[in-house]
């Protein structure tokens, strides 16, 4: 890129798997990689607090274009000084292009060849998105690391739209490659190519050309099955540079996260941890529990008997239970930051377990107690 | 009481006005008085967690025993060792009898000598209070002060029921008094008249025979003028007792506390803080402010430029604002805890203003910045 100081290092492979420890450098602070990031798409993890994710050991969150666009808007963050001001995280910052959030939320949308237009889903208010206006963008939010805009396909998608799709999106990171000024924020490319090999391998290759600080597998987790999605994370990581950074987008479960670690992937965001987090569901290490139910009326044990997250050290499943019983605010805030910690710690255990080459035992050990077969 | 030391200790009576600065004793901490106890109804303060109301500098909280006894109820309080526990607050806890809440939230009731039947206004299940149960529950729970049920009549009220009424709190007192345990819980005598100056008295009269740890004026807050709560405070405060705890409930905003104060009341709980935080209403040092007026959409600045919360340590008018058009916890959060912050700093420059016999001076200062005549 513009600046041609080395932002990634990879430090270890594991021995016996392709599980890669890095670290990667930005304006705010060094992420050490496998990588999991909180999504605060609003520009808030919803329902915890910046010193929350920061005690937590979070050392990157996402947040997204499109959503910021619409509300509150650039002029407002402009205004207030930036992403990391406005939402009072100084950490760094990923912000995806919107590129998803256009072929998901957004409503009546028009994709040509100069950008995509798209009603808001909102106010129903029309707006022009181009690959240059997402880049100015998040020089406006000041992200460390921006995403180009792209185009999202579902899942099934046709192979001749798919190649449409896969091409645009090439074409398009091209554009956001170019406007992107000479300063210290980072661009990842996107590949795309839905669920056909050959436009995976292909995207792949045209974008490595040009020259991203990293690189991250879009359209995943878009209603594929399970298969479909290891499969093109294989292709991503036998054609993916080792000397970049490769980010799986929307993924995952922790066994998901953790059979991408396995196969080379560095970095993830994923809304699960808080979205369960707000329903009750807490991710525990022997598995998933829904602290609501009954069962857990008079259980004075925490949610994870291993777990050193402020909800785990003060609160028992019959307190939290209480509290989603009686729609107190408390018990979404207590599971989402339990939930979040788990992840988190789960990143820190993963790269410890990568450092000592017990990448393997680790995997087995830990799925093993999470209740799954190892596969 | 029971036990026979003292719990009470008034400190010094300021030189100006009848406020006064005090200690009360609890098994779980020493709170200084005037207190503000912010409101837990359910086992937890809304959108609150214990760390932060311990950060804010709250000493003591208050629950409420008509909601905890009918979710999660008493076996599952008892099971996990007391509602200190159950909701991980160490500090001292006062509880609400529950009378006020069977005579506005509850359906059906009957009153009678004995007791109170009522259905739950959650599930319609048909329950009996009676003072000795009530004085039973709040022995599970643990408070550190206790509340007897009382008969908690709404304005305007007719004298005649207002005065039988009256009589049922006396006689309810009596036998909640008799039924406690010799230990060291407190237990406050509720006192009661509507706004009938010569039941007060007898309320009063009668209630302090009972020697309590310290008196309540109950029947306020119920929908009458601001002028008859103020009569209904100075009688109260021209009668109870010098050397015992004063408790003005469910009063109030800022000015209707200092005003209290003023008058020598030394306890209050009130949800306004909360309840105003999770509208988006800010308590600030130049009055309330609505957090959501597109007024504030760049304001760069804090809810308080004078306050030292998380919330305006960290975070602008304009990005709250965006929280709450966004719908976003965290805005809630931060306002909840604000103004439960802005109310508990008021207590501590109220209790230093008595200590330097400037209380006066206070107030004044105190009125003009927050935009009231002072009255």
């Amino acid at each position: 890129m513009g600046n041609r100081t080395k932002k990634f290092n990879l430090l270890h492979k594991e021995a016996k798997s392709n599980a890669r420890l890095g670290k990667l450098e930005t304006v705010h602070g060094v992420i050490q990689t496998p990588a999991f990031m909180p999504v605060g798409t609003q520009g808030t993890v919803k329902a915890i607090s910046p010193q929350e994710l920061k005690d937590s050991g979070a050392e990157i969150i996402l947040s997204n274009a499109y959503h910021l666009f619409l509300r509150p808007g650039l002029e407002v963050i402009r205004k207030i000084g930036g992403l990391h001001k406005f939402m009072s995280w100084p950490g760094p910052i990923l912000t995806d292009s919107g590129g998803y959030q256009v072929f998901s939320l957004a409503l009546l949308r028009k994709v040509n060849d100069e950008g995509v237009e798209f009603q808001s889903h909102i106010d129903g208010f029309k707006h022009f998105l181009t690959p240059e206006s997402v880049i100015e963008m998040q020089e406006v939010f000041g992200s460390d690391i921006m995403m180009p805009l792209d185009e999202c396909v579902h899942y099934p998608a046709a192979k001749d739209y798919a190649k449409v799709a896969m091409e645009r999106t090439f074409e398009w990171a091209r554009r956001a490659r170019k406007k992107k000024k000479d300063n210290e924020q980072l661009l990842f490319g996107i590949t795309q190519g839905a669920t056909y090999e050959d436009l995976r391998k292909e995207s792949i290759k045209r974008t490595i050309e040009l020259d991203f600080d990293g690189f991250s597998v879009g359209g995943v987790s878009v209603g594929e099955p399970d298969a479909l999605i290891k499969e093109i994370i294989d292709i991503a990581c036998a054609h993916l540079p080792q000397d970049k950074p490769r980010y799986l987008m929307g993924v995952g479960t922790p066994p998901d996260i953790i059979a991408a670690i396995e196969k080379g992937v560095d970095m993830f965001d994923c809304v699960i941890p808080t979205r369960y987090g707000r329903n009750g569901t807490a991710f525990t290490s022997e598995g998933k529990l829904t602290v609501r139910n009954a069962a857990f009326s008079l259980d004075p044990a925490p949610l994870d008997k291993k777990c050193a997250c402020y909800a785990c050290q003060n609160f028992s499943r019959s307190y939290i239970r209480h509290l989603f019983n009686t729609e107190e605010i408390l018990g979404l805030r207590l599971v989402s930051l339990h939930n979040i910690y788990f992840y988190l710690e789960l990143m820190r255990k993963v790269r410890e377990a990568i450092r000592d080459d017990k990448f393997t035992e680790f995997k087995k050990e830990f799925l093993k107690n999470y209740g799954q077969n190892e596969n």
